[in-house]
């Protein structure tokens, strides 16, 4: 089962402000258990509360993690015509090429982690208009993108983790996490594929005039995403409101994912609750985006390739959380004296 | 093929010193693979630095990751007649049986994870002296157990993650770190399994006047574990000195673990290049540890339960860092164009 398209920017509104809450009851039968598990209390950390958290959001006590699933959409950007990445443009679709051949770093993390993959290519040979000139998606084309991630998610997922490859998305993230959150544009612009120096001095121009440009729809986050993401971004924005409502938890990746996700938390403050942050990227406005997001990350490690692979490889971090919660002996099975 | 057993002290101090370095030549294979891998330079951060590191320490190229093994060592302590647990000593041989039936954490961890795992339960019936009144061991104890270590790691490891239990043990650790670097006992005295206000006062005074009992030793680490450590913690140390003598790369687990590794890396400042830090614990005396190590630990959970639990759960990112190292295809094979 998935659920059903959405038609214009008012049924995303609708679908977020009300969609379901937590699982108050399995979340209080993983507290029950949790505290019986020989261990002194409290001392597995973020694993007993993200074994919460699964229930919480799974809707179900225990809460399983057989079935984690990852999702990547690529897109093209108008805005990569004024020279924003180290790569050519030509490189989201011949990385997609390599996504489906199995060879690029998100394909060998999912079958390291066991992790279901598919990539969805959504209209590379039309790239998004460049956003510093006019809208980077007309209301059609956003919604079809939104639709594309929703139809993505079903209820046989235990966890969903969120990808995306798009020649200049990170130059889409940083204007649209500016244009939401406000600050400079230098606060938001990183290096990206590797930009330093003058390349990266004219890539934070190019944020500053998209955002300018655009500064009358700023109050109103989903037409912002319209103006300055990109069709990657609307889907994985639509993945996670289709995840919501299907009770399936996610995980976020990196800049770019998280900045796709950033308009739904300003549409309703909740609409984040069953989203982890699976790690902290590089790129500089990662972090600042999940401190305004209140999002505390799960790993660290240095990367930004995008593409899931932190959010994928946090999915460790949840298998291990759903084992220990699951699969360990309580103090009286085990004969173990209490505290 | 495991390593021969030490007699004394200066045994342990001639294999540290004439312990093997890094493997050059296959450290540079693995730089020469990693820049051809299609994803921009260095954007998988440290599962790059890990490839390399493996490679390394392994002494091969490409690095293996297809047995890993944990071993947890555990040990009684006379100074747990102190008062310095929230637990009774006779949870040490509780939390044995716990893991011999495959009931605790560390189980379903490496169940999880496919780690191969075996507890030693070294003399729990003869726990070590109070180190606030005695050496906590005579040398023919410390060295048995540190050949119990020695002789528990073998060639067929692709990487080793060290795990402890022992009711007092965080206070067995606090002593021996505050006797090797100084500082105040309140420094690295923390809660263990869940001390707070008087009775976490209580142990640090205990930390304190054991650290005074055994001042005569400052200066030689290796004394100093003998007469501050324990059983298990010995044992640690002779597992990663036979690891880097037969090139297994080892993963160091909290608190307890780390500084039972310590006293190695005075001995010789290079002998600890074959360890990573798997997290950084909620026992705060750790943090400190690892920046006097200058380790940067590889996860951040919030864990402190020991067994092993953080090391284990940082080998899956060795495992991703391998997975992606070997099995990405090049910008050739792929047809990928380079910035």
């Amino acid at each position: 089962m998935v659920v059903d398209e959405v038609e214009s920017l008012e049924d995303i509104r609708r679908l977020l402000v009300g969609a379901p809450g937590p699982d108050l009851d399995a979340g209080e039968q993983a507290d029950r258990r949790e505290a019986q598990l020989t261990k002194p209390p409290g001392s597995l950390g973020r694993l007993e509360d993200l074994a919460r958290w699964l229930s919480l959001w799974q809707g179900r006590h225990p809460p399983t993690m057989d079935r984690p699933a990852a999702r990547l959409f690529a897109g093209n950007h108008g805005v990569a015509r004024q020279g924003v990445s180290a790569f050519p443009a030509a490189v989201t679709a011949q990385m997609v090429s390599n996504f489906l051949a199995g060879g690029a770093a998100i394909n060998q993390l999912c079958r390291a982690l066991s992790v279901s993959f598919s990539a969805d290519a959504i209209e590379l040979d039309r790239p998004t208009a460049d956003f510093t000139e006019a809208a980077a998606m007309t209301e059609a084309e956003f919604l079809a993108a939104f639709n594309r991630g929703m139809v993505s998610v079903d209820r046989t997922m235990d966890v969903l983790a969120l990808g995306e490859m798009g020649i200049g998305n990170t130059t889409a993230a940083a204007a649209l996490a500016c244009g939401l959150f406000g600050g400079a544009a230098a606060d938001w612009t990183g290096p990206g594929t590797g930009l330093v120096g003058a390349e990266l001095a004219h890539k934070t121009k190019v944020v500053e005039r998209a955002v300018a440009r655009h500064r009358d729809a700023a109050g109103d986050p989903l037409e912002l995403m319209r103006r300055l993401g990109g069709r990657e971004l609307a889907a994985i924005a639509g993945a996670v409101t289709a995840a919501r409502l299907l009770r399936v938890p996610v995980v976020l990746d990196g800049f770019i994912c998280t900045a796709a996700a950033a308009p739904l938390g300003l549409v309703d403050p909740g609409a984040l609750d069953h989203c982890q942050a699976g790690h902290v990227s590089a790129e500089p406005g990662h972090r600042r985006l999940l401190s305004v997001l209140n999002k505390e990350p799960l790993l660290n490690l240095g990367l930004r390739l995008g593409e899931g692979s932190g959010a994928v490889l946090a999915i460790a971090v949840l298998r291990a959380a759903v084992a220990c919660h699951t699969g360990m002996a309580t103090f009286a099975e085990a004969g173990v004296a209490t505290p």
